[in-house]
């Protein structure tokens, strides 16, 4: 049936094999029926699409799409992992890093553009705990980082 | 029995149900035999009662305070998730974010609000694996927020 | 046979028992077959090795030091919780907070110290999931804070 790639195809969203991680550790790790997926940055294969932090380079507006395209580039690291994406049961928490200008408050707000998308691809089933919280710095000057453990069918 | 909830009326403590998420989220996601609770800030129904960060408008001791406060809401999400808190097993892990002045270094402290709020509640069983960290900024202006991972019992 | 103490051993690495946590938490809780370790800083005994932001007083070098010396305190974790390392069966989760100067962007290559060294120790089993961030204040002003979530197999 292949659901998921159906309501891929549907939004029009592509999601291509992430780039190998550079160091010792890897996209994602399965444990029980918990899949563990490494911090995703806003990166379109290995470019980063925004720079700076939100509330100073990065408008709330792109900060959300921001968001967004980490979420995708997660699912991108689930489709890699687990071939079918069919086998997310359900995804669990996201944590929500958002590289803040002093004085931006919004966090919530960024982050609900990773929590709307995985609502769009799995419906009820894409709602999830979650923590959103704004950093000083992040990795390549990202504004934003996401981390996801999500559940797997057996 | 409600041994827990007999235990909050011992210690004065008031828990009410937690207000709607705003987003494609959930309070709390229970995967296994663990729940995963959302980020919880110092709120009191709808108002935050502390504000800005500690070591600069707010003090250790409101810090201290406003942790105790995080962790009084992650035990109200869960009562509105379980219904019945004896069926919470063991507080597992707690990842406490503070939103800290320059140079202000006590985060630790201010967790041990939060810490020290389980094992009044859940005695030996309340205590917990945790981290403390120093963010620039949260939701709201908040100084304090929670992360929550409990041990449901079957 | 003790294969990861003689790991350690071939490494030139001593494990020593952690000092007790000051508060109502532990170094670590076993939920199911994961084991949650407590946020480590880079310690020696009860000394902080390393402290400042890195970028600033701390060299990337000396942050990759220090992440490592994070990674070796949580393996001391395990061993006093599991007395024997062998149990572990693979490290999960890394989540790597970097207490980072203005600009600093390299979080990634700080938290490799930790990374390698679950490589060089566990090989395969030691590569994990992992997220690394910039915070802007840490505990005893430690640069780095390392969180690990490992697998004990049964």
């Amino acid at each position: 049936m292949a659901r998921v790639e159906e309501r891929l195809r549907e939004l029009g969203i592509e999601i291509n094999t992430p780039p190998k991680p550079q160091g010792y550790y890897q996209h994602a790790v399965i444990s029980g029926n918990l899949i563990f997926i490494s911090g995703q940055l806003p990166l379109k294969g290995e470019q980063l699409l925004y720079k700076g932090k939100v509330g100073r380079e990065v408008t709330l507006e792109e900060g959300v799409m921001a968001a967004r395209l980490t979420a995708i580039n997660s699912l991108s690291v689930m489709k890699s992992e687990l071939s079918d994406l069919d086998r997310i049961g359900r995804i669990v928490k996201l944590t929500g890093y958002v590289a803040s200008a002093q004085g931006f408050n919004l966090q919530a707000k960024v982050i609900n553009g990773a929590s709307q998308f995985f609502y769009d691809i799995f419906g009820d089933m894409g709602k999830h705990a979650r923590a959103a919280v704004g950093v000083y710095e992040l990795p390549l000057d990202s504004p934003v980082e996401l981390e996801v453990i999500a559940e797997i069918s057996s």
